[in-house]
């Protein structure tokens, strides 16, 4: 049995934790908040981020970062993409030498447009071999609920990447394992993008055409910045692009999709953050995606649209325009 | 301005009628039945196809096939896939000899397993580079309300490609070229067979994350087909293939993904195609794709499984965990 840590306690962490556990490792989440971390010791609950679900009682918990990563053979990692830095700084001197560490963030660092992976290994100043990232279609309450799905696990180094694949392999979630940890991290952030400008159009009472032309050129936008990164084109049409992509403008439940429905109904980023009560992922994200299609000289005309609406005030109906009316070209 | 004829009145000939009238051309369409064209004729709707959608004043409409196309520039075919051969025997003789040969038609011919394409090359005797596909997320309903969608089109004549492109650009549709043919019918076809299965999940309780799954590993074979068959693998990742298998999927109102609901509630066969009245085009592709599949040597796991589960009376439950249940790998 090998010993895990997952480090945040949010949904995506616990239902990991969760999945690490029933797969056979011996599994040490680490929270912020001590009462959040006795609850799940004690009670094998985390109420506020996975009402209902009870976890495997072998789940330790702790709020000491130390304890929880100590003798850890993999740790993963699940706290917000903007905090991820000054975590790190804080934790990296604790984690076991040769533990994998395994991102499960999609976002891009604000200011140095950098991929999570990327921030891992400046910040813990370890080698980049050492660094797996899991993404796929994995919405956590239904992972929770142990619904089937599949996953990928991209990492540069076969022999972590096949030992994270087995350390999460259960009949109900079936992991691939990729080279591409661009691809992978990439589909991930700009996905986010996209579910604001779908909830826009689920708002705006688009149909099922708009939707489905939306999320393609959505991931062939998402494919262009990718390819020019280094990533594999491929890569855009597996799990950690078309299915993250998909499930996430899917569920009602979307965080990104659903902020982009209270930008649809005509709400200003300031009434749509207080009706979600946080900020969501992408409106953060979209800025560094354009800064990153810019440098790249990429197009991503949706991605341009979505920044215009969440942070210079423009009109939803006037960006769903001009996306429609740019000059006719080859797929 | 141009003559256009569409060959079909069921609800995408109607509806490709109206975009191409309404992006300029003359339209006649032929329709079997001569009340159904006269309803067009005189009253400018097709209540059977279309219910409650007004068309264009000028669309002409005849059960007479050979005044339909009669100095006609386009010609659009949209009747049901196993009939078309027995058709175009008929009807290739009165085709103006430079017409380009436009086809709205999904699947594969039973037996031959041919793309429609090719049965207009074969039977209208005509050049391949008269036939062009139009292929894409379009929902017919959803298209005659004029809400905006993007779809390919595809040909080996760049030129006819061009003149098809602006004969239906409009503000709500957005049309892209393709040279890929294969690409976009293979697309087209086996997404009727992945839409079975994706009713079946639906069906069956599950949620976003396997729906998503299955949309990704569904698009993986269906490109593993079509590249066998001298497909482009971007093409899959395009409005022909992503986002034509997600509007279907998406859509409750897809007759496919609605026989898969059946087929998931425990229904037979024989009792879905009573609830439906009709069988579901997948139903009889799923045979003729699986037949392709076996001779190119490509496994395709979903197609498969749909092939069991409607002709061999697997139980959909079964067939879930087997698609779970396969060797990992390499995504």
């Amino acid at each position: 049995m090998k010993r895990a840590a997952v480090l945040g306690a949010g949904a995506w962490g616990t239902a990991f934790a969760k999945v690490l556990a029933e797969a056979g490792s011996e599994v040490t989440m680490w929270a912020r908040r001590e009462s959040v971390a006795a609850e799940i010791r004690d009670r094998h609950v985390n109420e506020s981020a996975l009402p209902a679900v009870k976890l495997p009682a072998g789940i330790g918990a702790t709020s000491d970062l130390a304890a929880a990563v100590a003798g850890a053979d993999l740790i993963a990692i699940a706290v917000p993409s903007q905090t991820l830095r000054g975590n790190l700084a804080e934790w990296a001197g604790h984690f076991p030498a040769d533990a994998t560490l395994v991102s499960l963030m999609k976002g891009i660092e604000l200011g140095t447009t950098k991929r999570m992976s990327q921030v891992i290994v400046e910040t813990a100043r370890v080698d980049p071999d050492r660094v797996v990232v899991v993404s796929g279609p994995n919405l956590a309450p239904e992972l929770a609920a142990e619904q089937p799905a599949a996953t990928v696990v991209a990492g540069t180094d076969v022999r972590r990447c096949r030992a994270v694949q087995q350390a999460i392999a259960l009949p109900y979630l079936r992991p691939y394992t990729s080279e591409d940890v661009t691809g992978c991290e990439m589909g991930g952030a700009v996905k986010n993008v996209i579910a604001l400008a779908y909830g826009i159009t689920v708002a705006m009472g688009m149909g099922d055409n708009t939707r489905a032309s939306l999320i393609t050129r959505g991931l062939a936008e998402t494919a262009r910045l990718g390819v020019a990164l280094g990533a594999d084109p491929l890569t855009f049409a597996g799990l950690a692009g078309l299915g993250d992509l998909v499930a996430t403008c899917s569920s009602p439940l979307s965080r990104n999709r659903t902020f982009g429905e209270q930008l649809g109904r005509g709400k200003t980023l300031e009434e749509a953050q207080k009706a979600a009560r946080q900020t969501a992922e992408g409106v953060k994200s979209c800025l560094a995606i354009r800064d990153l299609a810019r440098t790249a000289g990429v197009e991503m005309p949706i991605t341009e649209q979505v920044e215009r609406v969440c942070h210079e005030g423009a009109d939803p109906r006037v960006a769903v325009k001009m996306l429609m009316g740019r000059e006719m070209k080859p797929e």
